[in-house]
């Protein structure tokens, strides 16, 4: 099965593969102007860190579009973009995206222009992705053993990114190279990107696997079935604290315990060098439904108290090591991943 | 509202609260025959390691009254006796209550008496239930601070027992003590036990709780969020090493991480002190489609490989006290579990 696209700009309009329907159906809705695409973002049409810094891209170019010929476009312009970057507050790629469409259109003389840089720059953005996921794949394989089995969480596959995907990308990578690598792919309650998404794509792609609920990994590893475990990021503070999915938090735990590599891989967008640690990373929190609600299935009675962190933070120490496009940075982060800034 | 009876004898035959179908629906069923009680145990109607125990012996019970008249009574119950306890394998308290019952019918003279004499049996097991829970709440309460938060995982009250409960009935003994305790209750995937089951009973009791999925746990230790963890056991090896519902493993090992207190609550029907340790105890592989459909929806498409092993093993080291209805255990467990039994 071909690789489908789940962030696509077709000449006047962003294209979003609905991943709330997979794997039931495959889904494209076509996005014409940036309220609608920030929508996508808050419900999840469209997730994965660096997917969503692709989404928010255009969201902006899609605004400057709406804004031309209007004299306070540098004014509205900002605000909108105060609420494309706040569309989810824990992934950084969004807000890093944002910025780096916004000084676009500070260059920009006019309106006109400022829409003819904006969607130069997310185009830019989404051509560069694709690059950085097969570099974070080239630099992250050398890390899978040959005939190991592989522990991931979420997705953070092509669904994730516009690529090849980050933590699915060093996995791909590694099956591409026949290390005969086994995938152990945690559900990832509560909207089972891991069951839904991951599993979709690793099928789609002919790469071994099985699906756990997200409480088997301890006894996996306990077993000795569990050789490595790599994740993707949804922010990285500059001393590496590493916010993801829920859940990851609890798989480095059990890495440590059970002394297992437990391996980060985000593009350098997802590296957030104004965050100093974990402290000042802001976790979002969902609506409750999403937990007492399986696939559209009221499990829990009305009423019931339930909450929806969707994100934790693992601390620099447990991590073993984070691959970005750049290279694979080691502790302590704060010195490794410095170099890799700025490029 | 009223406590309800998960497992109940009238005259002439069992009746078991469905709890396949709670929350959405309170149904009870009539079993007069083994084989459909064996079939219940199997299915889940009845669930919780003393329920399936009470279960069972009725079960041998209503396999005594079929074979009445039966010259070869004898033989014929003792192949039933292996079916029923092999309807679960992990869970203990099942194989403990078949061999009572079989060492009443072994003192029977005729299969008349045989069956009298195992209904008295099997009856006394459930009226036991009751005050073995009281017990064990009775014992355990001490070990919960007052304004706490305290994590469970599965169901462990009424619905999993004849009684009170085994760790929700110290849950449910520190509430009615005015410990002003707050419960985070694990969901429990694959079968949500936590969030169908304990979250009604909860409810119904008017405890607070909340619920969470199975990959928060780590995340709110971290956070301060939870003082203790009490859990219930379906397998107690002599060493104190302990089978519990699959998940129980992690959450020891963040509580262990966390400086917290991880309590195992069960009656000593559950300690089974032929197991010298967990490498003889027998995990239980249920079928793949629990974890692959969710409230009977299926969310990943068929032929999506998984697994799904109802049971995990704690060792005895993680676990800080075993509460039994005749004492609070602590490590090393092989000498201080032992004085327990027998009396």
């Amino acid at each position: 099965m071909a690789r489908v696209s789940a962030v696509e700009w077709r000449g006047d309009r962003l294209v979003l593969l609905d991943q709330t329907q997979l794997p039931e159906a495959v889904a494209f809705h076509e996005y014409s102007n940036w309220r609608s695409v920030v929508d996508a973002i808050k419900t999840m049409v469209v997730r994965g860190a660096p997917a969503i810094g692709v989404a928010g891209a255009f969201a902006m170019a899609l605004a400057a579009r709406e804004l031309i010929g209007d004299e306070k476009w540098r004014e509205r312009l900002n605000l909108i973009a105060r609420e494309v970057a706040g569309a989810r507050p824990t992934a950084v790629n969004l807000s890093w995206a944002v910025r780096r469409l916004m000084e676009a259109a500070a260059a920009a003389p006019d309106s006109g222009q400022a829409f003819t840089a904006l969607l130069a720059s997310a185009s830019a953005i989404l051509a560069a992705d694709e690059s950085i996921n097969a570099a974070i794949a080239d630099h992250g394989v050398s890390l899978v053993p040959h005939d190991s089995t592989v522990l991931t969480i979420c997705n953070t596959g092509s669904l994730a990114a516009a690529g090849y995907g980050t933590a699915l990308g060093i996995i791909r990578r590694a099956h591409e190279l026949g290390k005969n690598i086994h995938v152990f792919v945690s559900e990832t309650r509560p909207r089972l990107q891991g069951m839904r998404l991951t599993a979709w794509e690793l099928a789609n792609d002919g790469i071994s696997h099985t699906i756990i609920t997200d409480n088997m990994a301890g006894f996996l590893m306990r077993q000795g079935r569990v050789q490595m475990a790599v994740v993707g990021a949804d922010r990285i503070a500059a001393n590496g604290d590493t916010a993801n999915k829920i859940g990851t938090y609890t798989i480095a735990t059990l890495c440590r315990v059970h002394d297992l590599p437990f391996i980060i891989a985000a593009p350098m967008s997802t590296v957030d060098h104004t965050t100093t640690d974990a402290s000042a990373i802001e976790i979002e929190y969902r609506d409750k439904s999403e937990v007492l609600s399986i696939g559209g299935v009221r499990i829990a009675p009305d009423g019931t108290p339930a909450i929806n962190p969707a994100f934790d933070v693992t601390p620099a120490e447990m991590i073993t090591a984070i691959v970005t496009e750049r290279g694979v940075a080691r502790s302590p982060y704060t010195t490794s991943l410095a170099p890799f800034e700025g490029r």
